[in-house]
């Protein structure tokens, strides 16, 4: 690749002749690698002409790069980066030495130590992945996403792709949503109670903002989703977290007060936990006694292959007080980063303002290419061809964990894609963990799910949607042995988490 | 299109028999536009299934509705809604009345009524739309972003497309900002220094949220972009506006504390100004002397067709006190929605963060794609291009604004897409804006880019990278005739924007 005249500047109060100045450009510009070796550099003529100097300074200073084994000349086709180049650092290109800045005082607001874990990057090359929330490849219908996403950037989705929508969404996506994707949920919305989000995840920051001051107070179940629980800890409501049970959220042990309830109904994250109906009715009584909004995450709705759903808690509403979070990320891939919110108009209104400021709208290709996605059937086929897999892998599963002896905890009645299981109380997952990597089992820590000082330390998460049904009985036997080392070696004795909750 | 048998529930509650319940189901669906005339509904079979009810009870229903016709039979084909059916209401499908929330109370706070003007979504169907940061469609290269796009979708690259990178960027595009874009700017970056962001306007967002609260001070430009002062007042800090002129931001004018500097250096936001090198140094070191940080917004550099553009301040900077925003929404078109931060690794940790919480990471596949049209070359030439013709667009502008003797506030000496415009002080542009709509002509009106309460309303912004050059005199000559006509009633004598600023 050639190495571009506009990256040459003459810093305009550097010390030292032209020629000098020049060399140290180039040799510096190696020597911090960014130039790499057998790059092209501009011709002397044209890096004379950028920087103002006479081309003969130029090529002296060429000339004595070229000597220091910089540069190497080729004929007729210039200079290059030397294959002798001397080698920038090995742990990366530095620039000078130039932070100054006291950060502890420049920050205003810290937004890091969050609870959510990291996940490796390169958790395709496990043998036994157990971890949530990955796209399969062998079930992912690349090629007709690929054929709706080449059909969004055609001519006649011109504007689609490029326009600035400010605060507006695509109109098709919208139409989609509210015609066909709600009313299987028994919801009935307008266009202006829909507003198109960055995911799931973007619609609960979104409510969180609109909804939540210091001065309120939100419940939340425990354990939960912990991006969920960063997302409120950061808006510095008041957190109540109350304890579910095998039905989700008790509605009996709601406070006296609360102003907004986030809850996911469907599949409780993590526990799989499905609310009955009964509940749910007892759920929007309490609210409405003590005037709170509900927020609900279908999460995993789509998911259901042993039964079909249950309507969501939002058709239940009939007085504008469920807000809902629906996602397209994680049956189609979470990289897509799409989901929606529905709500009321003046609630949507708010939250469709504050995107606008945060970033405008999401990318008009990727919605377009979704409604085609959606509009055309595919998604539909995927998550029927979804729940055809998951159902032998969640029977391969159960039955693995049965044979192993390992302690279930929530497996969900519907379906979903993971099981939350509870080990021995004598187990510390979080040591167990990566002495299961190093065998090739990823499994995800239940912990970081609980609120409070006092977090169990013996629960993980064991997702099915990323693992070849023939790799589960493996994956578990590798994960039964290690469990049993552990309880062995009674790690975990009268051990509690000291993490302190923020 | 068929109508799914999942849109179909049995209300727990309900009253009536089961066949009367049906019909009501069917003909609501009808009534409120979710059913749409031609559209097929489930088999009676499938449908009973579905409900759980018998066949005999659904075939009666639908048998009924056949009768009212809401529904016709077709041979061996089942039912479709009628072409007969009863018309939903015009006024769009309604759902019951069911809003009884007190929102006034329900909000914990409010992010409209921001001072973003609104564009016509059909801009494009005026013939002369003077109208800043659309997509002209003569100049993007339509055809080298669906190849990229294209090749991004591919086999090859399903990991970028699909995977939740979390808190990650796309490491191609990282790495091409920082080897390629950043040297251009005089920038040296490492990849932990630079952070991915959904367009500029999530870049300043997200500065704005980690450096400010209440307690902090922020100079901005005045006039400036609006957008930045609705971030800026909703972040609560207090906001010190300095009055530019025609070299930018005055470092003299500065008060003797702030705690971070919004600016334009390369060229000021809308009046074009381009902030030459001394100034430059000197509001660097009256930021130094304060100890306080500088947000350099790099608008529109690029965009510099007239001469090339200063290194970026940011390049001056030896102690990390600038953090620097790029976009390459602008110039490749805006509905892309990608941009970067540069700045302090102890920075940059934080918007990262902050990022993950509020939505993750941009979508994958759209960052794939940029980085290679970035890497193909194609973004060099399609900025070239875009140069050409606005050279020519601009010469045309500025020879018919002569002619029609109108006043220029600030042309920008590098280039740019716009000219910051003034009329007499009598003409009020908010009043001539909508009667040169109905003409055809689309201009923004100044006022939104002025801070407090005696805002002027006689400037205005004329974009040249949205109308032809063919179309650029008659469009002018209707202007002018306009602001003519507006002078002779002098609607603007004493008169002053009575808005007050929050």
């Amino acid at each position: 690749m050639a190495i571009p005249v506009e990256t040459f500047f003459l810093a305009p109060d550097a010390q030292g002749t032209l020629q000098a100045q020049i060399q140290q450009m180039i040799a510096q510009g190696i020597l911090s690698g960014r130039f790499r070796k057998g790059e092209k550099l501009p011709s002397s003529r044209k890096l004379a002409g950028h920087l103002g100097v006479s081309r003969i300074t130029v090529t002296l200073a060429l000339t004595e790069l070229q000597a220091n084994d910089y540069l190497e000349a080729r004929d007729r086709s210039g200079y290059f980066v030397s294959q002798n180049a001397p080698e920038p650092p090995a742990f990366g290109a530095q620039g000078p030495a130039r932070d100054t800045i006291d950060w502890s005082r420049a920050l205003g607001r810290r937004f890091t130590g969050g609870d959510t874990p990291e996940k490796p990057l390169n958790w395709a090359s496990y043998p036994y992945p157990f971890i949530y929330g990955q796209t399969d490849p062998s079930l992912f219908d690349h090629a007709n996403w690929r054929h709706c996403a080449l059909q969004a950037l055609g001519q006649k989705d011109f504007q689609s792709l490029t326009s600035d929508y400010y605060d507006q969404d695509d109109p098709k996506l919208i139409e989609f949503i509210a015609r066909h994707t709600l009313p299987r949920r028994g919801i009935l919305a307008q266009s202006d109670e829909i507003l198109v989000t960055m995911g799931a995840q973007n619609a609960l920051w979104l409510t969180a903002q609109v909804l939540l001051t210091q001065r309120r107070t939100a419940v939340i179940e425990n354990p939960c989703y912990h991006a969920l629980r960063d997302i409120l800890v950061q808006s510095r409501c008041h957190l109540t977290p109350i304890d579910v049970d095998r039905d989700g959220l008790p509605p009996e042990a709601l406070p006296d007060h609360a102003d907004v309830i986030f809850t996911t109904p469907s599949h409780q994250a993590p526990t799989n936990a499905t609310m009955p109906l009964a509940r749910r009715k007892a759920l929007l009584a309490k609210a409405a006694a003590m005037d709170a909004l509900i927020v609900e995450d279908d999460y995993e709705f789509e998911i259901s292959f042993l039964r079909a759903p249950l309507p969501a808690l939002k058709s239940l509403d009939s007085e504008g007080r469920v807000i809902y979070v629906g996602s397209f990320s994680k049956s189609i891939f979470p990289g897509l980063r799409l989901g929606y919110l529905v709500g009321s108009k003046s609630f949507i209104r708010e939250c469709r303002a504050l995107r606008a400021s945060v970033l405008r709208h999401p990318p008009g290709h990727i919605q377009r290419t979704a409604a085609y996605f959606l509009s055309l059937g595919h998604y539909d086929s995927l998550v029927r061809r979804m729940g055809q897999v998951f159902t032998k892998r969640r029977h391969t599963m159960e039955t693995a964990l049965a044979d192993q002896g390992l302690g279930v905890a929530g497996r969900g009645v519907f379906g979903g894609s993971s099981i939350w299981m509870r080990a021995p109380e004598d187990v510390d997952i979080t040591e167990v963990e990566p002495r299961l990597r190093d065998v090739g089992v990823l499994i995800e820590p239940g912990h970081p799910f609980f609120y409070g000082t006092n977090r169990p330390r013996n629960y993980y998460r064991l997702a099915y949607s990323s693992v070849p049904a023939e790799r589960i009985a493996p994956g578990i036997e590798l994960l039964a042995r290690e469990l049993e080392k552990a309880r062995g070696t009674g790690a975990n004795r009268g051990k509690s988490d000291e993490k302190t909750e923020k």
